[in-house]
């Protein structure tokens, strides 16, 4: 059986071979770059490359990893874009195999896990609403889904659900009375409508972020996911990680705009001497190197408890907030020292930045996370 | 005669009637919005509301304003990205018209700044080539001009020439031995040749910024702009003003973003608070007041110097730093500000930001001018 | 009369030669060189160098200088920290003369602002309050005047009070009722008591800032300062000045810490370079400059706001907050450029590091003008 | 035997109860708490609470713990700046333990390593040298060592010797032809001097920051310490630890200034809320706490590199360099959060980001260590 440092070889290997090229021919731009069928395409190459699935359980085809040995591994694939997409491990779709894992009955794992971990079908996580509904404070929620025979009638609608165009079912957060309840559904079903794209700076999320809706979409009985009334809960379970692997694959983005960057510099004179050579260059080299070095820290900290078997939401969240903000500044430099080019298609930096600069954001933007940081500080400190 | 106060006013009513409807649908791509025949139909418009050209000499039907007078009537077309093309005061061309009206002959002025400054033409300015010829260090300048008969043959390469599809005129930096010269050349002229654009970060340049190629390009000696060898010297005169109506542009498109913004959080509500009323949204729209206020305060502070007759370097090194990294802060702030939807097309945060962030690169790096400001204060402080 | 160009250049003059030596003689601590008697000398010789008192009004044998003027004058004497007591500028007698001249009966002038003035005597502003009294929140004053017969009973605490060890007078902010009103008392009368020096990061404040305890302290009606229960608006007119001043007189401070630093790296070599001339250090010099530009352009704003007769509560809450921070960071670099050195008394640059440190309190805390400062924009852009 | 988290507990338990209260009498000034003779009691105290050299092998009477487990006990001691006096494990003594528990011959075992250890005597690291000797460029070495009879003549200025006066002994560095090599002396040899401290920011230094001079000052041949020519190379055995627990101590000094900070917001209102409750408030909790788990991760990073045997130069530049001024970061955001009080001497604060605030510069300042991380990564990613 391969060692991590195996697998992130081969990984960094079949990811410069196989997804670099097409990633920079197509600006980092799925959809232009084929979609579902170009996500075939790489991802029967990358079981064939024996790097399918690092994250997915090895009783559904995946290696199996945990945490800490995921991150460099998808680390190693973000430095594509569509890295993580031939690996299957993009999101929402790696969350949602963690969390189906967790929570999914016998016939949940084989309707919708199975084919989930082996790339057959994408997933949708179906969470967040237009305004005034559930944002960056879930408690909002506005989605209700109420009791009908066998089951239960959803009626709502959502946005930003991320992959929703193509995918072959969804996990829906839904209002169960005072509490909150998660659903599954395929997206062929009665009541169940994608909407259009919201047009966003990235563009490398398969599927896009999209508009739902629900009229009365009847989910029977069994497929609820987890508890009814323990929604939030249950999503809790997807939180944590999910976090950490969207710090892992912007890692390796950033890194890539980093080195770009470097070998830039390394290449170009001016002003009689080698960029690289100047100390504000040094400067903003340097920052990188730290940058870079302090996400990773922090990064495999948060891993650690949470292979623990913690929920580990003080370092998931430092980890997110740091390593959200530290990565788009690298990005960000990065298009500095590649002065004008940095601003162009020629060189991949600036739709790097582009990319990662919704990390900010997504997943709870820094100034919840802070929030929650700080009130969890007095707590600990002040009792 | 209107004063400063009614141009700005009439100004800022165009652009909201006129502009910005038309720049919120393209998002802020003016190839998309139909590129020339589009700015020939804004400009029309603009003549109509008696705000075209500002910047322009009286005799050549602008408005005759100074830098100060300048100042708020370009913040206030800036506030849409369509907004100084329809004024015809947009990039190079505005620079243009100052450099041409300081050193063209009679016959120049009619063939090339007359047109011009009514928009019947667009112009370029070939400056920058490709490493390692003159970027951020103009010293490395490569194209030449060699002597001819009657006049001279220029060939090299240049790129990022702003505008250059569809400018109707040149003005061409080359060596003439181990000074430098600029030239004057009608577009269509054997031996210039327009190249592919590359593709950039903004989109709201019109003719985008381009390769270009002289190939014993002629151009005879009443087309030398200014004196033979003193080229460097004649774009000085272009320099510190071109920086500083950047920073006048940009400076309302940052203003537009944080506007929006505010207005957003000032109407969504979360963790049972108004947005606008939460600590942290509360220091980002400070934050942003600030760095508008220290950006217009700094512009000002240059302009007094530039219409006082002086070259101030300083000042516009000094507001052209600040102001290019303050302006991109306020952007990268109201898309935070925003969430979400700040990431997305359904608000214009995200395209002002795009747009203003090479500002930090063009026109020289932040790193240059710091490099060229310490450099002076040593030799002030230390003598 | 001199002009303004004349003033500051006759100021920075006397600072370097009658000030300055002692200054760093005694590391900034006005207590150590001598408290009032040496104020006393230094004054004189201000009066004699023809640069005594530039706010005060010509009848007072000042200068008579509006905002604008003074700038550069103010920043000349805070080149030195003990140059603002030189000029009898120095806080918070310089504001008290200001709220005088505004308000003041004639014989309140007589007895209190003539001989504060002439640097006869010292005064303080007795506001802030030990928690939870009055601190960056006025609202919350808790110390109280009550109706006695022919005048009023004063009684609570005030800390942090400026310059009141040696005040011949002071002016106290109580609460009359729902109101505030401000009184005058010399210090000398009963039931007024100066208690301990709470000692501070700063150093060269005359008199220290100190407990007070008013017991029973009567004033007469003739000492009300302005109208009954009109204290807070009264206050203002000394708020906006009074923070402008406070940032001219440590741009000059912060200016000399710039200064100092460049002819450091100046004047040493490592690594084959001399300092100066290395990248990281260019960048340092250059966002000084930057900082100190900025800070005097945005005050410049704020100044000629208040000569114009505004109460400018947006130009000075910026100015402050941002000279606040931006020559803070001037000083820190400075401490940076001049390595191990920077850190001790052996050069300048520390004691005026931390001699800035406050301001970024005083005067309201950032925080407290940034939520200021968002609230007006909220209001102004949303309406 | 105890294990670390038994070490750690009863660390910080000796630390409140022992060391805080004459920390805070004194203001962190050990000058004026008592010097040696309050060293030597809180040893006492220290060996009899079993927590006392955690860093020396066990057979000098440490606790004989490695990298990553002293990282949370000289956190706990650094908790006050006193604390690392008291437990043996102050720069330079602490390092110099660790230099010659490497290279020191039997007798220098005898004669220096274990009174120092045991805590009998202090030391001295006689480095660093007035310009334009060895500063940050440790290779302008100006110092020399001469052949003798039976040894070595010195000659030479340092200053900055930390500890120096009251030092037992010292290790010399001083230039050897070419190379530079390390000498041991005992403070009472003719030819050493130890002249006048260096007044500075820091005051927990036991001994000063000092001048020194050698005149002929003889050291035998025994008492050549690792091998002649070899001191830059002996010296980096000590560098990269004494990085790491200098950080160590400082994250215990920084920690301590935020829960004063956050018991302090939690304790006040303004504007009708509980400080803690306001964002602003929120957002310097959350990024204190940020900041110190960024440090604290990158120093283990560090630390695990260590024990592994390596060098571990980048992970140690990088820890010092973020942890400098990140620490730094913590403290003043302390101050700023306990407003006018954070800036006196009523709490510790002021006193925690003035010691704190020349780690930015000793060890290598920020800007040397990033021309070496850049340099490097130059190196690693173009090869």
């Amino acid at each position: 059986m391969a060692t991590v440092e195996q697998i992130v070889s081969a990984t960094a290997q079949f990811i410069r071979t196989h997804v670099l090229p097409l990633d920079d021919e197509y600006d980092g731009d799925i959809a232009a770059a084929g979609g579902d069928a170009t996500r075939l395409r790489l991802q029967a190459a990358a079981r064939e490359a024996g790097v399918f699935a690092p994250h997915a359980p090895r009783d559904l085809g995946g290696l199996g990893l945990g945490m800490v040995e995921r991150a460099p591994v998808f680390e190693a694939a973000g430095y594509s874009l569509f890295g993580p997409i031939a690996l299957n491990i993009n999101a929402p779709d790696e969350g949602n195999v963690h969390l189906l894992d967790q929570l999914a009955t016998p016939s949940q794992r084989e309707r919708y896990l199975e084919p989930l971990a082996r790339g057959e079908m994408r997933s949708g996580f179906a969470m967040t609403e237009p305004a005034p509904g559930a944002g960056a404070d879930p408690s909002a929620l506005a989605t209700t889904a109420t009791r009908a025979d066998g089951g239960w009638l959803i009626n709502g609608e959502k946005h930003f659900i991320t992959g929703a165009d193509g995918a072959g079912f969804f996990i829906i957060m839904a209002r169960t009375g005072e509490q909150a309840t998660m659903f599954l559904a395929p997206a062929d079903r009665d009541g169940l409508e994608v909407g259009r794209h919201l047009k966003s700076l990235d563009t490398s999320m398969l599927g896009g972020h999209c508009q739902m809706r629900f009229s009365d979409l009847f989910v029977p009985d069994e497929d609820v996911l987890g508890e009814v009334d323990r929604g939030f809960a249950g999503a809790q379970i997807r939180l944590g990680p999910a976090r950490m692997t969207h710090v892992m694959r912007w890692l390796g983005a950033a890194r890539r705009a980093h080195e770009i960057a470097v070998a830039h510099v390394a290449d170009r004179e001016a002003f009689g001497a080698r960029l690289a050579d100047l100390g504000m260059m040094q400067q903003m080299i340097a920052d990188n190197e730290i940058d870079l070095a302090a996400t990773r820290a922090l990064l495999l900290e948060a891993c650690r408890a949470l292979d623990d078997g913690g929920r580990a939401s003080k370092e998931t969240s430092i980890a997110k907030t740091f390593g959200g903000e530290a990565l788009h500044r690298v990005a960000d430099r990065a298009v500095q020292m590649c002065g004008g080019l940095g601003t162009t298609h020629e060189l991949p930096v600036a739709k790097i930045a582009r990319e990662i600069r919704p990390f900010r954001i997504y997943d709870g933007p820094s100034e919840v996370h802070r929030w929650s940081l700080a009130r969890r500080a007095v707590r600990e400190i002040v009792g």
